[in-house]
């Protein structure tokens, strides 16, 4: 039966306008960027049109978005908080950089477990704080004794830790125990955790969300419905206040509340509100194609070390024992198919790609078996 | 006839969940923030629809926004850029803060002519830059002189003038000549003009754009389709950089872009594409409105001191032979009626409001009435 991946046709997917399916030639397989192939939620659609028949197009009012992810965290995860610790906001990486600032001073450092998605480095260089990168394991998990000392080594009054929570690109799930001991570390040290949350909704059967609030209420978080239901081109994002936090965002609520999308608002709101039937249908077909992810390497590209992963719908290929210098433009260039670069994101990704999955089956077998053709 | 700002009733607009139908209670009328009671233009309504069920939400790819907003600038006023000239990005204020952080160093001068669009003030600010003001003249006009002897006595090797044309809240167009005279005392004094022209295809009859990059080959213009087509919801904005300028945002150009809204720039390019007949009516529209409420306030509030707009759908009014302490509270406390409080424009706008006229006929009709009525 055809699931939610499967739906659309390939023709289809090409009258997008998007990057993802603009940026290569017609004979190139896009598994890079993260966006899925997936209709989209029909009540968004519903909530995106009724809007715009209403010319509610104008700034941000209320905290309709809030509500409904509260709402949303409580029944999914009975994870609790209201609109008053929210902070409406633009994007994830903007409410990121937001918090970066209030929560240090120029030059201080900003850890983050590495390799990450790229906008983190940025965030840290941008805001002009000092990055310090600690590793992972070889499962790709965070390396807690690494972060323990890297935490001890810190030479500031404050710093802050920048998780991913589910991680980006190695698509772990971090336990409770992990997030306590971050916490503990972070209580030691003097530092705030601010932990990314964009795909927690994409946690994958077999794994557990812990929402990182519910572990150390002196955080914060950041979440978004763009993620789970390929809304990224409907940028919004919230950023919640742990309870026992000082709300560091509080002076600059107004500045980035009316700088969010009111459209963006309304499409997550409904995502929120009317998408958990798709939600499920989703995860089950992202769950599908972690199954045939690993049937197809394991047939076609055996010596690709892989670790399945918990959430999101990447895969994270370890490509080193393949030798190549420059595994994804080996893929691209000789196998037509496009991934990113694992070096991209930042030190410990080098010899990785970064796979996206979430497509139809036919265009995922394909790809895997072409990418095993380019380095024959 | 009615008219596009005549189309949507009263009970139609309560509907709307953005801010400017949200913030007051229903016996308010609402005459505050930039937002027009208009429909949408019927060609976005369908282009957004359509990106909608192709499930086109991902991440901005192409320059379609920047082509359409070239070909809409070329006819509509002569002035010829080319998508090599542009860095897009998620809003006007963000490109600017982007232009205010490449163009100077910490603490260097920023120009601002005031009362402004209040955001402009919090750029600097936010950048760590030091905020110069100079006035307007008593029509509200650029005050030349000032700004000669404000530019003469900058003490730094780098400055930024911070340009809105046309002007919010006075709704000023400016000349060529002024604009020629911003630019050669720019060029003195080793600043860099940056003109956020959001307000442009706002010109009503009567007055011309002048594209402030057609008199000054070194400075920057910010554009976006967000203001004329009322689409602040669908936030996307363009840095279009002059032709002898040094391209400041360069290096931004990846980060900008790939943080803007993809939607938001399909709602535009659909607008600028398809909109310019819609965009006539809407400033027909609006040039009814200019006239009638210079009737109404001859007639209800002479002692009010107004200069008729030449651009946009603000109305500047300057209450203080009212002699009211706060003649925006007044309004709204007394006559129910929400106006923006000149002084959080900054210095200079204290004692005026400003009022939004895009709205019914009978709505701003009962408004100035009730304006009247407050302060008997
Ligand atoms: C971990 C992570 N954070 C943030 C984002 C992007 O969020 P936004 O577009 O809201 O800044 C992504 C996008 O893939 C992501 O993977
Ligand atoms: C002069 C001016 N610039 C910028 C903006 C807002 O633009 P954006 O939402 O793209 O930052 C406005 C909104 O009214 C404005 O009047």
């Amino acid at each position: 039966m055809a699931d939610l991946l499967d739906t659309l046709t390939l023709d289809e997917l090409r009258t997008r306008t998007s990057v993802k399916w603009q940026a290569y030639p017609a004979d190139v397989l896009p598994l890079w960027v993260a966006e899925m192939d997936v209709p989209i939620e029909p009540a968004v659609i519903d909530a995106v049109g009724d809007a715009m028949r209403r010319g509610d197009t104008g700034y941000p009012g209320g905290h309709a978005y809030a509500d409904a992810f509260a709402d949303f965290a409580a029944q999914r995860w009975g994870w609790t908080f209201t609109a008053d610790d929210v902070t409406q906001a633009p994007d994830v990486i903007t409410a990121m950089r937001a918090l970066v600032e209030r929560l240090s001073g120029p030059h201080d450092p900003v850890v983050v477990p590495s390799p990450v998605y790229p906008p983190f480095a940025t965030v840290v260089e941008r805001a002009g704080r000092r990055l310090v990168t600690t590793g992972l394991t070889p499962e790709g998990r965070l390396d807690l004794d690494d972060l323990a000392q890297t935490m001890a080594g810190l030479d500031a009054s404050r710093a802050v830790v920048l998780l991913c929570n589910p991680h980006n690109p190695t698509g772990v799930a971090h336990t409770r125990d992990e997030l306590a001991r971050v916490a503990a570390l972070a209580a030691d040290h003097h530092a705030t955790v601010v932990a990314d949350e964009i795909h927690a909704p994409l946690v994958l059967p077999g794994a557990t969300h812990v929402p990182y609030l519910t572990v150390d209420p002196r955080g914060y978080a950041l979440i978004s419905a763009s993620k789970a239901w390929n809304l990224a081109g409907f940028k919004a994002a919230l950023a919640v206040a742990g309870p026992e936090s000082d709300d560091a965002l509080a002076p600059d609520r107004f500045e980035l509340g009316s700088g969010t999308s009111h459209m963006a608002t309304i499409a997550h709101t409904a995502a929120l509100r009317h998408g958990t039937g798709w939600l499920d249908e989703l995860l089950a077909a992202l769950d599908g194609r972690r199954t045939l992810v690993a049937e197809l390497l394991a047939e076609h590209l055996p010596a690709v070390r892989h670790h399945p992963h918990q959430a999101t719908y990447l895969a994270w290929l370890d490509c080193r024992p393949l030798g190549l210098d420059d595994p994804a433009a080996t893929f691209r260039d000789r196998g037509r198919v496009a991934v990113l670069d694992g070096a991209s994101f930042g030190p410990g990704g080098e010899g990785f790609v970064r796979l996206n999955t979430a497509t139809r089956r036919d265009v995922l077998t394909e790809a895997v078996r072409r990418m095993a053709g380019a380095i024959g």
